[in-house]
């Protein structure tokens, strides 16, 4: 049995970058489950499995193939209940989908702001012409443009994180004593910052940011293992 | 055994607005527990059951006496295990300490901009000099400076109710299919500015518009009975 995991890269593959795929990444080990890790540049996404998914992650299990992050997930904990649950119960399930849209809606704006041109850079030429010409036209602007409004975008950061600052006041995770795959959406958020852009944008003092530490201790520093 | 509520109103004890303790008014339904409700106005609180709290919600379960709506609620799910639950199991649990960090942070600031001349004239004479000075210390504002700002706060309450229309477009509730307590705190935020606005400030067919009016009709349409 063949597990492969499709994720996102730039010109490096050992620096995948993807917030999506890498919710799948710890949701995999939350699991246990053995996995090769296959990064793709973004031209090359719609040829993964013969053009099975027009985004990444998409996960091969065996005969199976599964698309988008949260679904990936909902198969992950459908087809291995005896280990560790990635939400606790239908409660967390269904919460889990609202971080979710915490997360994309909220949080994925800002750190586009702090990241579009840091992933520009990162990319081939290739990748590179498809993904100004993309970007510059969803966001209305030069990419160019973006550096100068940094720090607005830090502060607008700290802003949008407040709910998490609050949670952490009374726990350790979203998922109380231990990180759930709602950690796990957060956590792929701010390490596609860091990844890109080489830092978070916080204070290192920030509850956040300490939070943001222990995930990437977890599972061997697994994902601390990408820089 | 009498179980008390003790809430908020002004003027009309029969317009308990706060959100807060709107949320323990859904829970108890939830739990199927019966009460009762006291609203007092806000110069009366430091008074209830001989200055137990500097805030409501109190609740007294028998000889026990409980503060704070997130306390109130994990206590109903421990003491009344038996009955429906409140967060869905411990992930949920965990979760919905983030969803009150969202209401409270991001939410609460847009609706304070809303309603706060609305409350201010909904109390009486001795509650609206408190209030007033209260929170023109706390806002920076006069009270009367908040109307000139309503189209601007309406809009940004559309935005960060972005979450929340994410997660409609998968499932009814923030529970899933059915409500949770996750549910009851983002409807009492909600509920606290209808009833002190007389509106949503919301469009109608919005999908979060069309969520709080299937919670008004939950229990025999407890929170659509307040008006």
């Amino acid at each position: 049995m063949t597990r492969i995991l499709y994720s996102l890269c730039g010109r490096d593959e050992n620096r995948p970058f993807s917030p999506h795929c890498w919710k799948v990444v710890m949701a995999l080990q939350h699991k246990g489950l053995e996995f090769i890790e296959r990064p793709v540049p973004f031209t090359e996404v719609p040829n993964v499995e013969n053009g099975f998914s027009k985004t990444v992650p998409v996960l091969r299990d065996g005969d199976l193939l599964i698309r988008d992050s949260f679904d990936i997930a909902l198969y992950l904990e459908e087809t291995y209940p005896n280990r560790p649950s990635l939400f606790g119960g239908e409660g967390g399930k269904a919460l889990s989908r609202f971080v979710e849209g915490y997360a994309q809606m909220l949080v994925h704006p800002v750190l586009t702001r702090l990241a579009v041109k840091d992933i520009h850079d990162m990319l081939d030429e290739k990748d590179q012409a498809y993904f100004r010409e993309s970007r510059e036209s969803r966001l209305g602007k030069k990419l160019e443009d973006f550096a100068a409004m940094k720090p607005d975008a830090a502060a607008s950061l700290v802003a949008q994180l407040e709910p998490m600052r609050h949670m952490l006041k009374f726990q350790s995770y979203l998922g109380g004593e231990s990180p759930l795959f709602a950690d796990y959406i957060l956590f792929g958020a701010l390490q596609w910052l860091r990844i890109t852009t080489g830092s978070l944008s916080l204070p290192p003092d920030h509850s956040v940011a300490i939070w943001f530490e222990r995930c990437l201790d977890l599972f061997d520093g697994k994902g601390r293992a990408v820089a």
